[in-house]
């Protein structure tokens, strides 16, 4: 039902993004970020239902590929090599958005309220790789268990990743978390 | 600077609760728990700074026994020893306060704000657990690793404790979790 212009959610974001910046996200109305694409309110509410839509797109495409990519691991994949795999697939997605995140990271940062939203969708994305693990055969309090380890990882890896100098791929933070889990937990006995 | 009367927090805190669980959350009034309570609202507020503070009444207490734990703990314990310390000594926290605590998780549950709160308050005490650690000399990225697998294992450990209706304590859960944990984690070579 809506229609296509090249290019308008990229306009809106980054509008969106640059005003958060400049005068705070509660500081930030719709119209503003409409005037700043130099495109209209209703426009806007086309793509996003409020000015927080704009800032969480593309979490829900994340969601579903973490859950698509535990699906597709081969019968016998352990539940925590199932979501290691996933964690894995997710790399590109951020590394291709990179200045977005970075940006995005800085105005939530500065937001109790968006932090608040932020670490509820963590939560559902918990919820979603308990659901995908479920699916694979795995019991409910393990499913619950090692997707919860697998989000801790995720965000270790993501705030890591996000507030690198130097830019290194997701992969690598993502990689040193899991290698570090293993370091620590056999070693209680 | 407050003048003691006995049983004036047991009082509020149920009529909070009884309150919440009637009308809902947003629909009570520190008002309303004052004089459910027989006690004036003057008396409410040289308690509590709003009605949230009688649900969340206790965190810090919990919060301070965790690090206070992980402090204690011999030299050489690994972190995720001195975390699985911590969860065995908030167990009779509690199991002192079961009645409380069950009907405290029906009200979040029925209010998404409190839900984004209890989930705030996490991330909070892992920023606890991990400086804690830090105090021991684990490096900052270890330190946050294990903080957030202690957080994930004591949400789960009470997410089960609270809605089991045998009642078991909650150190049963607890170390449930981290038996699992350790099954989990190796098998993925």
């Amino acid at each position: 039902m809506v229609r296509w212009e090249p290019g308008t959610l990229e306009r809106l974001q980054l509008a969106a993004l640059e005003l958060f910046e400049e005068r705070g996200y509660d500081g930030t109305t719709v119209a503003d970020i409409a005037a700043r694409a130099g495109l209209t309110e209703r426009t806007f509410y086309r793509h996003y239902a409020d000015k927080r839509e704009v800032l969480v797109s593309g979490s829900e495409e994340l969601a579903a590929l973490f859950a698509a990519t535990i699906a597709a691991q081969p019968d016998g994949t352990t539940p925590l090599a199932a979501v290691a795999a996933a964690l894995d697939a997710v790399g590109p997605f951020f590394d291709s958005r990179r200045p977005f995140s970075v940006r995005r990271q800085g105005v939530i940062a500065a937001s109790r309220d968006l932090q608040e939203r932020e670490l509820a969708k963590l939560n559902a994305l918990t919820g979603t790789l308990a659901e995908a693990l479920g699916q694979r055969g795995v019991g409910e309090s393990t499913a619950r268990l090692v997707a919860t380890v697998g989000v801790s990882l995720f965000h270790i890896a993501f705030s890591q990743w996000v507030s690198d100098p130097a830019g290194r791929p997701f992969n690598s933070f993502a990689q040193a978390a899991l290698d570090d889990l293993r370091e620590q937990v056999p070693s209680t006995s």
